[in-house]
């Protein structure tokens, strides 16, 4: 992001990537007026850390209950974010959280489809509607032509696994079956809204933050989260109109649908 | 489908597109053992036209009840379709059923996607794996190598409304949505089970049949029904395991996911 102050919010704050994005963002707190980390359980055992880090930072730091399967939990964020942005909006909301079931197809269940959909695909589209005011509002205020993720942006992370095009690769490997339904489903949505909302110069675009060492990734991932979250910030900053409706990597390399 | 006798099942064979492929596939019936001519209501007026089709080739054409959403009525056509094709199995199931919704991304609600993701993809997702007990009796009892649709195969209908690489042509003339988002995951459903089921010779494949004049396509439709299946079934009857896993449209070109 550029060096003017900025809101961003981040889903699935509370450990993986989302921590550590709220980690490194807020290293460089001269960019960010309000960094709100969201989670479902934001007073359970698993928000400690972030909770410790918000306690640092606590003029920077918003520790929002936000729930992607619950529409009420994410109507009651927005509110809770309104009164802090106010006319100056949001400039960006990171969709992070996420959940993965490693089925095949012989495997899964429809509960399991249903559930990841819900949580990976309905999630982001309802929390992208209820935040587009605050959206609206950061994009107008800004003052600024063009787009970046400094003035209105919606980043959904996807996977490669999401991609069509590189499924013979990892299939055996992982099957995921309703996991790639699900990011397959995310980066057509992602493509929806930026031809929708390329007039109003919100920025949508889609980032594989490579395959990390998280509970989600497992231990024999590739990277850290820290170098993965590196990348990511990296690329976030240096995106413009041309990125909105793209599928990057963490270092900036194109993915193919 | 080559000269040999097959079995074939089609949901939403009572209008449109479905319709019409069962007029066109009983009119050469030397190749078709049984034809499965899947509606939601066969007893009622939306079913009149196939019920009189049928009449017509009561050996060839079982009109048997079928909603894409309704997993207890997967299960029970799954049961009838078991006693008539017995250990030959079913050769080709044909997913055609579909709803379209045309709501860009500000007019959507949670309701819609849900509606459109049950029908056109929980439900071929349910379907495939249903029958799947009878693709695999067909492509046991076909004694010949290789992948065809005359063998063992699932093809899905798609559209290229469900791929981002053609989104920037055609979202301003309809976003159609929770639809786009629907046909991107059926798409990588059907990349998944291509690759999956590939060890079994089972094909997967999706099909765009052109923008045809029908309910769902519209009075404007550059082309007819006729012409739209006529071209399908050639692409259908040339499919090799080299089509399994990809995209076509009506006349065999390749389409970008
Ligand atoms: N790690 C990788 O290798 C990898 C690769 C490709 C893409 N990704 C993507 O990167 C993103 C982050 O993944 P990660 O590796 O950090 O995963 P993770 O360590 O498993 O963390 C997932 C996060 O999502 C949250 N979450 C799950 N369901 C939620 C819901 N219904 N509402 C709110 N929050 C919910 C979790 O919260 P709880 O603590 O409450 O469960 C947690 O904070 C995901 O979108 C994932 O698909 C990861
Ligand atoms: N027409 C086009 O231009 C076009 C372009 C691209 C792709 N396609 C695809 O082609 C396929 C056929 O479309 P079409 O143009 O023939 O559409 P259509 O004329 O609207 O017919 C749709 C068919 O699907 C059935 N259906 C809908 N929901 C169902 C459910 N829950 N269970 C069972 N059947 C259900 C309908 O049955 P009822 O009579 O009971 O409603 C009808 O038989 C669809 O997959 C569509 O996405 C069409």
């Amino acid at each position: 992001m550029a060096a003017q102050s900025v809101s961003v919010l981040i889903t699935g704050a509370n450990r993986g990537l989302g921590l550590e994005m709220v980690k490194q963002m807020v290293e460089a707190p001269r960019q960010l007026r309000k960094l709100f980390a969201c989670c479902r359980d934001p007073e359970g055992p698993r928000a400690e850390a972030l909770q410790t880090l918000a306690k640092k930072h606590p003029n920077i730091i918003s520790v929002v209950r936000l729930d992607a399967d619950d529409l009420c939990s994410i109507k009651q964020c927005v509110q809770q974010v309104g009164l802090l942005v106010g006319t100056g909006g949001l400039n960006l909301l990171i969709n992070n959280a996420a959940i993965l079931f490693r089925s095949n197809l012989l495997e899964i269940s429809p509960e399991e489809m249903q559930k990841t959909f819900n949580t990976n695909v309905m999630g982001p589209m309802n929390i992208i509607k209820e935040f587009l005011p605050h959206l609206r509002a950061a994009a107008k205020a800004s003052g600024t032509p063009g787009m970046s993720t400094s003035k209105s942006a919606v980043i959904n992370i996807s996977s490669t696994l999401g991609s069509m095009q590189y499924i013979h690769q990892s299939y055996d490997f992982i099957p995921g079956v309703s996991y790639r339904v699900s990011k397959a489903a995310l980066n057509m949505l992602t493509a929806c809204a930026a031809e929708e909302l390329r007039k109003e110069e919100i920025l949508f675009s889609v980032l594989h933050p490579g395959w990390v060492r998280t509970e989600l990734g497992g231990e024999n991932a590739d990277i850290d989260a820290q170098e993965s979250v590196l990348g990511m910030l990296d690329v976030m900053a240096s995106m413009t109109e041309k990125q909105s409706g793209a599928f990057l990597d963490y270092k900036g390399k194109p993915v193919p649908w």
